[in-house]
């Protein structure tokens, strides 16, 4: 079966799917994107999805392409035409295609492309053994709570760390305290078995798996505290962790080639885990 | 005559014109790209462009698409099929095409796209009453020395310039130094009739017009001071301009509303664009 891609109101093949070099994503990063798990061939957490995606639209004041209701049609078909069982949906909303210059332009009908495939569920020695990430210095723009696809600079930091022979790169404020990975969020458990994780601020994304986990949290009464982490702390830590929806949440074992407690995934990382992946109903 | 653009290997009518939905220039901002002017049908400043390419490229490991003596061949082909006198080439290199993931792909070859158009020249009013520009906050990342598309904080800025009904938004860094404009490079002339514009660090673009600017100066022998400087010192200075590849020099006459020096153009910003229009062979 050939894969097929939405294109701003055509289902076309993916090979040949593509937009003007005069839309705004392409010359200026000027759009948002999403990309939501397929799991049983359902999406999972759609709900947060489409409000985050609707709070990174209206930050960057692009009209949404699309009423929601036709959306959730428009991705159903994209999974169902791609026999997609386990796998993403990726959608990008751009400001559309204009003349280049930099302001808004007068008209512009926004671009919408969705695509769908299917995942390699995570490697299980990442949750089996857990995963290593560096710390780098965090050059990202100030404005890391729209999911904006201006990600040059996450893109070097994965390939730091893909090069440093580990799975992520935590990103590091000037403050020295840890903001998020390149595409995931991070996590601690500090020695008195707290939960930490930064707050929502402009300086990271507010993951929709970051959220489900938040809700884990205060349903199973774990102590929790909403706040930054220096590398220092991240690296005396009990256990660190971190989420996202490719990789739900995986046990971090090492930072920057130190291991974390004792080496192993912690017990509490192995129980957010679980409880995560039955809330995404996927067998333990 | 049709527009024609030249987009990896082809050259092709500018409507039809477009790239993989997959190309990494639209789902990462992972490429970069120049403006260049083109004047009496010639490429003006050809060589300072290219070199900035190639830095751009280095920086963000992207290997050339072609050659030089190749590239160089397209540009004018562009120029030339186009019928283009005085206008511009915008170029644009990308990572190319790979399946999604922020690393860099393991084989994929870079995508390049030429297009070039006729530009109104600046209007009159901008340089014989001078231009008024806001400050803002700069938001960007901090590696504004690549010149790479990831330009969305760049595009909010020009907007929000454009809603005050002023040419430009003067970026300002947190510890109230201006950086330089959403797509031009900033200059004061203080009390003492010193050049002032910061040297060119990880915040600020290197402008082949500010390069050009300085020659300008070191050779006419103008008092020259490469160094940051406030807000509140653009605001008391004597003159204040910009420039850029498609702007020249223009006069800054109002800072945030308030008149700079006198409120006209400053002798010193009129000889400096006098004799870049010179270096530019055009008219004055």
């Amino acid at each position: 079966m050939s894969r097929i891609a939405y294109v701003s109101g055509a289902y076309v093949p993916h090979r040949q799917a593509a937009v003007h070099i005069e839309d705004r994503g392409y010359q200026f990063a000027d759009g948002v994107y999403e990309v939501i798990a397929v799991r049983g061939g359902k999406l999972l957490d759609e709900e947060p999805h489409l409000q985050r995606l609707h709070r990174s639209l209206n930050e960057l004041r692009i009209p949404a392409p699309m009423g929601d209701a036709a959306l959730r049609i428009v991705l159903r078909e994209i999974v169902r035409r791609n026999n997609i069982n386990a796998g993403i949906v990726y959608l990008q909303v751009t400001r559309g295609v204009a003349p280049r210059d930099h302001a808004f332009p007068k008209s512009a009908k926004p671009t919408l492309v969705v695509t769908s495939r299917a995942n390699r569920r995570p490697d299980p020695r990442h949750w089996e053994g857990g995963i290593g990430v560096i710390t780098i210095s965090d050059i990202r723009w100030k404005r890391c709570d729209i999911k904006s696809i201006a990600l040059v600079s996450n893109v070097l930091g994965k390939q730091q760390a893909r090069e440093a022979g580990v799975f992520e790169a935590w990103q590091v404020d000037s403050d020295g305290r840890i903001t998020e990975g390149t595409s995931t969020n991070a996590w601690i458990v500090t020695g008195d078995l707290t939960v930490v994780t930064r707050a929502a601020d402009c300086a990271i994304l507010n993951g929709v798996t970051r959220l489900a986990v938040l809700d884990i949290i205060t349903r199973e009464g774990y102590r929790f505290d909403e706040r930054p982490f220096t590398v220092e702390e991240a690296k005396a830590a009990r256990e660190a962790f971190l989420t996202s929806t490719t990789s739900d949440v995986l046990p971090v074992t090492r930072i920057d080639g130190a291991p974390v407690g004792d080496g192993n995934p912690g017990p509490l990382s192995r129980q957010l885990r679980a409880a995560y992946l039955a809330h995404a109903a996927i067998p333990t």
